[in-house]
Order: C-alpha cells, then sequence, then structure tokens
C-alpha cells in the first residue's frame, strides 16, 4: 500500500463520524473477525452510501497502518464521485453533443491520472467506470492528472451494466477501442452523443461490455507486437475525435 | 535518488574495471575534493567513452549511497546507446524512409519509458536526445517501457545540434510538436524521412532547437488551458503518422 497518512481514516469512531458527516471514501477495510454494534453501524453507512467495504484479514490492515486502527481502516476519495443519470442530462441540457469516457476496468493509478488529464485537453465531458473492483483515487493520481481530477466529473456506477444500457437509451453511441477488429480508428463515426470505451491494462475490454457497444475501432500499429499503453492508447482515440471535429 | 543497489557501481577500482570492460555506464558521480591519479583515469577512460562525469559535494555521494564509496559513483546503464550517424545510414540501406523520434530534453524516467513503448508500437526507428542534462536510463524507464528499450535504438549525442544538422543534411525533415503553431498535426506533411521533434515536460522544444525546424504542428485541444502531458503528446503525433500512412 502506497497511500500515505493524509489518505487514511482509522478507529471506529472517526469513521462513522466521517460516513455521517458526507466525507468522500473510496473504500472501507473491515476486520473480518469483528463484531458488534458498530461494525453493523459502519456497514449500513456504508450501504447507504455505496461505498465498497472488504472484510479483510487482521493482517491486511497491519499492512496498511501501524497505527490503532480498531479492525477499521477506510481510504479518504480527494473527489466526490457523481452519478452519469445526474451528468449526462444536465449535458444535454447544456445543448451540445457529449463526450463520454468509459474505462472498462483501469487498475493502474497513474493510468487512470494521466487519462484524466488527457481527458480535460480533449474535451471529454464525463469520465465513467465501474465501482466495483475500480482503480483507487489516491495522491499518485491526484498528481497525474494534474489537477484535472477536480476539473471532470466522474462517475463510479454500481450497476455498470445498467448504466451502460442507460446511456444507450439516452441515444449515446458506445465505441470501443480495441485491438480486436480491423476497422481503423480513422474511419470511426465520432458525431453525435458519443461514449468512448477502453478496456482494462490487461485484458481489454470485458466481454459483458463488447456486447453493448455499437462500434469498435483499432488504433492502427506498425505491425510490431508490442501493445500500447492504455493511457497513450485512450489520448490517441481522443485525439482522432478532435481531428475529426477540427476538420 | 530512487536508484537501486544494483544501478551503482561505487569505488575507484571496481569502476576502473567497468570501464575498462567496456560496461553500459550512464553518468559518473566524482567528489570534488578527490585528486590522484586513478581519479585522473577515471576521467580520461570516461572521456574517451563519451560518459558524463559530474563533480560533486561529498554530501551529494552519501546521498547516492551509504556504503563505502571512495568518492566514486558510478550509474549503470541497462542499454548502450547508439550514434545517429550509425544508426541513420543503416535504416537508409534497408531502403526504407526513417522515422525518427527526437526528445529535446524530457527529464520524466517513466515518460521517457513510455514513449519508447509507444516509440516500439508506431514504427519509429530511433530516439535521439541530447546527452547532457538528459533523462537517466533506470529500472522505472525499463519497467514503463514494457521492454520497448531493448528493441529500438537510442542515440544520446554529445552535440545535439550538429546532431539535427546532420539529419537536415542527410534529407530527414526536422517536424516539431508545440503549441506555438496555427497549423494542425493532421495537416503535417510525413512522407519521406522525417524525424518528429517533442519538447521538455516544462519549457517545450529549445529555442536553439526550434530554429532547426523544417515545420512545427499542434495537437488540437478542446479550448482548455491544461496541457497534455509529453508521452501522450507523443502518442497522439505518432498516431497521426500512423494514420496518413494507412491512408
Amino acid at each position: 500500500m502506497e497511500e500515505s497518512f493524509n489518505d487514511l481514516i482509522f478507529g471506529v469512531h472517526p469513521l462513522i463520524e466521517a460516513l455521517e458527516s458526507g466525507q468522500n471514501i473510496d473504500k472501507i477495510l473491515l476486520n473480518k473477525e469483528s463484531r458488534g454494534d458498530s461494525f453493523t453501524k459502519i456497514k449500513q453507512l456504508a450501504k447507504s452510501r455505496f461505498i465498497p467495504v472488504s472484510m479483510v484479514p487482521l493482517q491486511k490492515l497491519q499492512r496498511v497502518t501501524r497505527s490503532n486502527h480498531q479492525g477499521v481502516v477506510a481510504f479518504i476519495s480527494p473527489i466526490a464521485f457523481q452519478s452519469i443519470e445526474t451528468v449526462l442530462p444536465a449535458l444535454f441540457d447544456k445543448g451540445k453533443d457529449p463526450l463520454l469516457l468509459i474505462l472498462d476496468g483501469i487498475t493502474d493509478v497513474r493510468n487512470f491520472g494521466s487519462i484524466l488529464r488527457t481527458s480535460e485537453c480533449m474535451g471529454v465531458d464525463a469520465v465513467m467506470l465501474p465501482a466495483k473492483n475500480s482503480v483507487a483515487v489516491n495522491a499518485d493520481t491526484v498528481k497525474t492528472s494534474a489537477g484535472a481530477i477536480y476539473n471532470i466529473p466522474i462517475c463510479k456506477e454500481w450497476h455498470f451494466g445498467t448504466s451502460m444500457q442507460y446511456l444507450k437509451n439516452a441515444g449515446v453511441r458506445l465505441i470501443g477501442c480495441t485491438e480486436k477488429t480491423d476497422k481503423l480508428a480513422s474511419a470511426g463515426d465520432y458525431t453525435g452523443p458519443i461514449a468512448i470505451v477502453m478496456g482494462a491494462e490487461d485484458i481489454g475490454i470485458h466481454p459483458l461490455t463488447i456486447d453493448k457497444l455499437d462500434e469498435i475501432v483499432k488504433i492502427p500499429m506498425a505491425g510490431k507486437t508490442a501493445s500500447l499503453n492504455v493511457a497513450v492508447a485512450t489520448g490517441m482515440i481522443l485525439y482522432e475525435v478532435q481531428r475529426q471535429k477540427n476538420k
């Protein structure tokens, strides 16, 4: 764990206070052996605010902090997450064609920060990602984002498939970027409301997500077997979108 | 200093042996108070192999290693650098139009690694950078390059301006990517032998380098004041080159 002291809340009562006061929390780790009213309360508060709770062995908590954590450690998020169902209508209200970015399983905090920085430069209106097993937002993310994390709405969605379907129903075309096609990115159609979908570092776009896409395109490579970093590939496809808008 | 133990050589005789055996060395730090035949020999060997030597206060050496360094610390490079004057003729001999990348002052080791990874994917034939004050090649570079550092010739040039002129004389067009132009990257001409020139993280392309460029282009942005990360911007311009080649 690389999180610094400032990113953590530990101890039963500090966490309950943080939860009740609306502090932005990324996730909570609880000692899986712990029992009692306070732990039940933490779980209920977390559930009501859609904050993920992991039940972990004591050793894992010890690795996160040597402080007196009382079986409870929470990771503070530097930002408040939003919901795509709030963000999208507001974008439509502005009379523009939304450009969204969907990150389907990115796990590297620096890649995430880098993608946010690029997104801000390239006019992405919001970034959506699944809440489950998702990339953390920590000091490295903030740093690599060069502040963009504060300037772009980030939607962590619990029911990711449902949120994708919501976008489709709202008229947003989902365009995936993957090597598994012959269609070049330059041949893609980026007019109207669109969401660019990028996959995880290791497995790319999840098969369940692929099924929902309206179009898939690829970055042309120079015949090498090596693969692009996902943050760089995201930059390339967003460049292509901007290039076509500037034609 | 983040270098691990394995990246260092310290002590007078180990360094002389390493220099005489042809070990790849990135740079050498010498205690500026040190005198004697061994130090003179180290300086002569380093000069003959174009390895930069910095005379530094003892405190700086102490920060690099707590071992008994005897006033001598060298950073091992995982790769051997090449010369553009050897690399370019070999590319022409293959009958292809070389695609080179010139990094004019990149200092972040991860950006450098990331750029090498992208370069390999996008068909860059060689990467050239100035030897003076240049980015280090360390374990982080190797990791972020995903191995590409071993697959692409890297030319560190001592007389950077002369090397740029050498390229121009050889018929290579120098195309800089900077915000200081109205010409979009998509309007650039990437036919024939070319070198894409990218600037440093902080100040961009050096004024002396700008004067040598045949063309400058910019990445279209979405009206934000935020700036792109140089590794991502490099990806975008190399994408544009590939896009035009694939048309």
